[in-house]
């Protein structure tokens, strides 16, 4: 058997291939860093990879607009995983080098930006370097950056002593940790999803959910009630909305939601249906285990139980009304 | 085969007679007059009678709050008709009896507060002598009645000479028409149903009816509004509502529901059984042609083609996606 | 000062005029039965009357639905109080009389079909003899009738030997109570309402409830709901609906409703101004004291203080955005 | 009078720049580039600059999740206008360099990205340099940074010859345009915000927008649903709707909000209300005219004439009820 090919939003040991580093089912399998979503969604749709981990929530190095617009057109995908990362930001340096020593530090901007408690407080004189990715500014530490004069001035000064990166970056680059988890925001994560060509849903496994994007038939105000009442009336509850502009102007808006549960789910499956009855356009994208596990609380009255009951009911009352 | 057998609440000659020989079913059966709601829809439940005949909206002689009440408790029967029927109300009297004569004419109470402007005007001197309903009082002046002294007073004068009645009494018991349509609203109907033990319902004509009666789970603001939602979701429309008491007290409600199309129809069958899921109890009461033969107007969206392409994505999607 | 004239839907000793003596307000005041519905609430806007009890809800003795008409249509009229009263049957005879000796009894037809458990197990044999109203069955067998000789056959037989009617029509009658409280539904109750001359709404108890009747301005699926939504969104709680038609054929509706509190509480002007901007038209009817004095439950978010801190805010961002 | 400070996530010569350049208040104020979106915004709060533009919808360059984070936590801040820029990309090189020269390119991976139709067929074998921003991408190609060896690798060679750029950047670092309007997506916008502290709401101009912040109280299916029919059931059209978590893990969710109207409007201000009572928490982020001066289209029912007229109603029925 062939070796898998598993792309992720490069460049490596950022926070995207520590999300892949989570997926059993990518073990062993060949990790190939992608310069943007786009390359990386069309790498699976050539089949040049076998799947992609991107960005859909709260990326700290971004790629999320044009994850979810790349999925929206285009030929069609299909999410089959999720992955939550959290992310903890640490201050690594080479072997040698204190806290005292540093005199300027280099991260990506968002990352600089969601470390400034810290920075502030212990590091308020070094000055700051933006790099490409929270990972290239731990791979300019290396010894073999070093070694290869990158990242020094022309006096051969190294331009900054320490990088704010994930531990996988620290660890990949032979680097200390000179300070632990100091983003601002302790309980602050990124939620990515691996992307695969579409084929067949994988089972409901009680904890899941659906994603699809759907564009509204009119402006009207209540349209969009509209829309969600589809999922209300069955009982699915949404855990994520956004408004995308069609690209056409921005007047005409489709929606990318998120939605607790699983397409054979009754309750979805019907949702989903009156959803594609009703909007001007709807794209599938996937129903997948949700990465925390955790079961959706389903009301007595939407459970398959439920949906069968009254299914059996109709089948009763249109031979014999006994209702 | 034995003649069949319909009851309806009578007196014969009412409105609710007229609207039974409407009933092109209803030809060459008996017709049975019942003296209440209550008792004609038990005859129908123990088989006495075939099919009743019984008021459910605007009735002139009373029945419509038993008729719901009636047809919500107790063993299920099932509505397979609707007739509408205008209330015509004529002032008939015997023979050689003119408006000058008139010094005192009978009907239902009803029926009396409803010929108010007629009678003011043309009868303004009159007395007004309550019936039992609008037949009885035509019967009172009918020969026979009169031969056998009925209606008359100790001195053998009648004790009135017109009666307010439907032109049906007026045939069936003789009586000149001196005014005709002398109702205050000329546009007043009524709506009758046929009722019958359960059995399968009819096929959809494309201009149905459905009515149902649902309780709610909850008393919270809302509760009724989300009983309604799963209607307008499937783009269902309500052409008759009615809160009814459930009869522990007036805290506790049902609603009383007619509404457009048919179960065999998927826009209405989905959503009964959204109502089987969400509602304390339902019980369905029939799916019957309109009266009025008006094709029910279905949004694009909320047809059966719409929901069976909904349903073919469904199928598409969880084999592959390609949405 | 004048005597206060208090019609009612007569005759006397009906459940009417028993809902009539509960009114405090109506003490020593002088009891004007009237013959029907319209000729009451005419009689209260020419000034005849100073203000009239009729029936709003589950009336035994009919006029419901001409009251909900009378009360949309002509001159505006504002119920003032509400009156709730149970619907208890006695089985009333003249002193002497044995449940053994009752070869036939009286009463008003829609008292028979509710007292049919009765009837069939302690007057299995007994002829019915309908009546226009509960009361003039008992009155039919007062001293004073038996004395003209009404009720009774040629023969001076009487016609029957006992009603079922109102305690209050027992006692009235001078009659004796063979069984109490004979009614099918145990709990059974009419709604009735005191209605007068539109003036200043009394001030608000904390037990209120206010009626309308507005008519929907499109009759598209989700209309209705639109109308809903305006109490909804303000947590305001219906007790009542009722589609009604508007009289120009059965196509176009409107409803009536009751809702719980008071035009004084924020939620409920504010729904009332919300319905009268999104409706074909609108009619308020009145708010006055629920009759069972239990106070509305408002959620917190509802309450007067909760609007009152809603405005605050709206003046304190329009200054200055510290929100 | 002091000159007033307008900051803008710099550096200079990108998209937010140009966004200010378009504003006439800006005229003369001193421009100052930002780091980031943070750093731009607490610049505001603590007076050193009078406001700052920030992205809000659609960066090229990033920001717009810090942006809606950073307007929702913190000392609040107002919108008070709204900026569209078109996201025209130029191909910019220095004088005497052709499209056949250039052997390599930078930009930002954004922009990268949104460029690769044009990349893919003029530029095929050019090598692609990261940059940290589109300007300075062409920056590195002006005069004074080939003066002073930037960009050239140690051999003295330029790194790339030409960046993917706005207009202005090419302008600002005299750069001939080889190519115009380069991007994939020919109608693609960018939306930017100016940012001030909290002051008195500039009046309606009948074309604006009001953005809001707002945190559900329940995480039941159908409680975005109501915040939402706080919009509906007044009129007030959604132009974008984001779900953010509050920071606290993924279970909690509030939304970002914009809506069509003025707090000044009477539909609007009692949607807010609606919301201020019924979320946990809601922050108002400013009403301000719309870039596209588009008039809002309202309907009749939910004009502030229709407001005064359910106003002026309730005042007459509360006194009088004559509705």
């Amino acid at each position: 058997m062939t070796q898998q090919r598993f792309g992720y939003l490069g460049p490596e040991a950022t926070f995207t291939e520590a999300a892949l580093l989570k997926l059993d089912e990518a073990r062993g399998a060949e990790r190939v860093p992608m310069p943007n979503v786009l390359v990386a969604l069309d790498a699976v749709r050539t089949g040049d990879i076998d799947a992609a981990v991107v960005p859909i929530e709260n990326s700290v190095e971004g790629g999320v607009p044009a994850t979810l617009d790349a999925l929206t057109s285009d030929i069609p995908l299909q999410i089959v995983r999720e992955i939550v990362i959290p992310v903890k930001f640490v201050l690594a340096a080479p072997s040698g080098v204190e806290l005292a020593d540093i005199t300027a530090y280099s991260t990506h901007p968002h990352a600089e930006a969601q470390t400034r408690r810290f920075t502030g407080q212990y590091l308020p004189d070094a000055a700051y370097l933006p790099a490409g990715s929270t990972a290239a500014a731990a791979a300019g530490l290396s010894a073999e950056a070093i070694d290869r004069g990158a990242g020094q001035d022309r006096a051969g000064q190294a331009e900054y002593q320490a990088a704010i990166c994930p531990l996988l970056a620290a660890e990949r680059y032979g680097l200390n940790v000179l300070a632990d988890d100091i983003g601002d925001v302790r309980t602050a994560v990124t939620r990515f999803v691996l992307v695969r060509k579409p084929g067949p849903v994988a089972p409901a496994t009680g904890a899941d959910k659906t994603t699809l994007v759907a564009g509204l038939r009119s402006e009207r105000p209540g349209a969009l009630l509209e829309l969600l009442e589809q999922f209300a009336v069955r009982g699915v509850n949404l855990t994520r909305i956004e408004s995308r502009p069609t690209g056409d102007g921005l007047g005409l808006y489709q929606f990318s939601l998120d939605v607790d549960g699983h397409i054979d789910e009754a309750r979805v499956a019907e949702a989903l249906a009156g959803v594609h009855r009703t909007s001007r356009h709807v794209r599938f994208l996937g129903s997948y285990p949700r990465d925390d596990r955790e079961a959706s609380t389903i009301d007595a009255q939407n459970t398959d139980d439920a949906f069968a009951q009254a299914n059996d009911w109709l089948t009763r009352i249109k031979g014999d009304t006994r209702g």
